[in-house]
């Protein structure tokens, strides 16, 4: 019997957090609602410390560390928005962390993990060799490594945004979220299947990295065959501990082609006036969709991050 | 004697408009505060209705219409934000609007204009057919000309973002507003000036529309001898109304280049995640300019709209 995460741990945990995170807005659009004929929610999660939602679950695991472990120091290998939230979560309590990224990861990205002081360690550009110097790190330097969303206590923070949207708005029928590892997903679904359960959740997944869709579809976990994806949040896989709490709670899973995620992205950016990444604007797109289906629904959406590099947008093309 | 617009006047538009338009949200920073050394609160008017604060002038104006004016029509040559809020304004009331646009507008604002039902006529691209072509339609058709920003209805409805301000952050010590043709400026100005008087507020103007700066060093309203900036909104020149309120109440004008704005509106779009237009962004660069005069006080700031043509951005270079 797959196992949500308990109600009483995400509420632990929001308790927990708090102090150190913000309790995001939540945004409408009368214009967008017209077109989609349901009333939808935003909870702007881009607003949220570090730029994404991944500040809940990191500072919820850094929080819980025992003291010898926050003297070994934190590694993770996780270079995106996990990165950089774990890199704000452990300054804050001056932990040692290092983040092993590949050699050709973007400036924006080292950017960002080095804002808050994380040290970044370079490794030649491949998953080999990545997982390699992850695991010569630990074992020289006997730090703690923290996964970005196959980890109980990442998956109970990520679940404190379902808590906050639920307070702000009662009355949710559905709730669209971004689907990647599934620890957003699976925290979502813990904290809503117990408290109210009719509420229909969906996760949004990009087509080009549809390795959650193919694993609900075969009933385990699929690999991806490709992660050839603007959605860079959004081409993990599931993993063992959030793959069984999707495939029993989730309500289904939409996937989205490239396309559709960046005209969703724009129409973000141009009716909300906010800046949102294409992991987070697939979910405005799986509504789109979907449309029919929610009709006159109020419909929550996780706006998850911002981070955006505002040199290399999509509907772009630079100059070579 | 300048006459400042009455506080009673100003608290009637409010109640007038406000089932109409949004009191939108202030925003902080926490790194921005950081790293400029004071407080800063955004007024975020890019949240508005219509993308901008216009629309709380023009619907200031266009309720005051007489029956026989509403049945005549409106007119502007106008065709930046102004023009967008009009035609939101002029839609709300069932009241025919034509906007008088050089052939060469942008796609970007004509569509601006449509979406809310206002009609377009194209002009030859030159401020003298402009101004036969808007004569002509009045003398015409017997249209009411609606004046951006020289109109007592137009700044008293600006005025309404400083109360709404006010009560949102009651202790601000500094205000720094967009100054184009001064509409929002002397309205603010008459707002704050005759409640809370030891307010100061700063007009940030480009330094490449200069006009505003020299008109108060010359005593007299000055043309701008060029206005190419970035700042589309920040183009006209001060009026008959508003030139006496500003040389008289304002406490000072700061000049920014066009590479200080650009910079600005970065930083807006990265830390915020919100979507200004230059326009608004200048006041950023003006307040970091002036950071040491500003350090530790209350510092808020208006970002006046967000109307911005997501395929031409001022940092990216596109494609020829």
């Amino acid at each position: 019997m797959p196992k949500l995460i308990t109600l009483q741990n995400i509420k632990e945990s929001r308790e927990r957090i708090s102090p150190y995170i913000h309790n995001t807005p939540v945004m409408t659009s009368q214009s967008l609602n017209r077109e989609s004929g349901c009333s939808i929610f935003f909870k702007c999660e881009n607003f949220q410390r570090t730029g994404s939602f991944k500040i809940r679950g990191a500072m919820n695991r850094v929080m819980q560390l025992s003291d010898a472990d926050k003297k070994k120091g934190v590694v993770t290998s996780s270079s995106g928005n996990h990165g950089a939230a774990l890199s704000y979560a452990c300054n804050t309590f001056k932990i040692p962390l290092t983040v092993i990224m590949p050699e050709n990861s973007s400036l924006y990205k080292v950017e960002n993990v080095k804002r808050y002081g994380g040290m970044v360690q370079f490794c030649e550009p491949n998953q080999e060799a990545r997982d390699r110097d992850t695991a010569r790190f630990i074992a020289e330097k006997g730090a703690v490594l923290i996964h970005p969303f196959n980890d109980e206590n990442i998956i109970a923070g990520q679940g404190t945004v379902a808590l906050e949207f639920l307070e702000a708005v009662p009355k949710l029928d559905v709730m669209i979220t971004p689907l990647s590892g599934g620890g957003l997903m699976s925290g979502i679904l813990s904290a809503v299947k117990q408290r109210q359960k009719d509420i229909k959740i969906f996760g949004a997944e990009p087509r080009e990295a549809d390795d959650a869709y193919r694993s609900l579809k075969s009933g385990s976990i699929q690999s991806n065959h490709s992660t050839n994806t603007i959605c860079d949040g959004l081409r993990a896989q599931l993993g063992s501990l959030t793959f069984p709490i999707i495939q029993k709670f989730a309500d289904g899973i939409i996937l989205c082609s490239e396309e559709e995620i960046v005209h969703a992205m724009q129409v973000i950016w141009q009716r909300c006036k906010i800046i949102v990444e294409p992991s987070s604007a697939i979910t405005l797109s799986a509504l789109t969709q979907k449309k029919s289906s929610f009709a006159g629904k109020n419909v929550g959406i996780i706006l998850s991050g911002g981070n955006v590099d505002l040199y290399h947008l999509p509907w772009i093309k630079n100059k070579p």
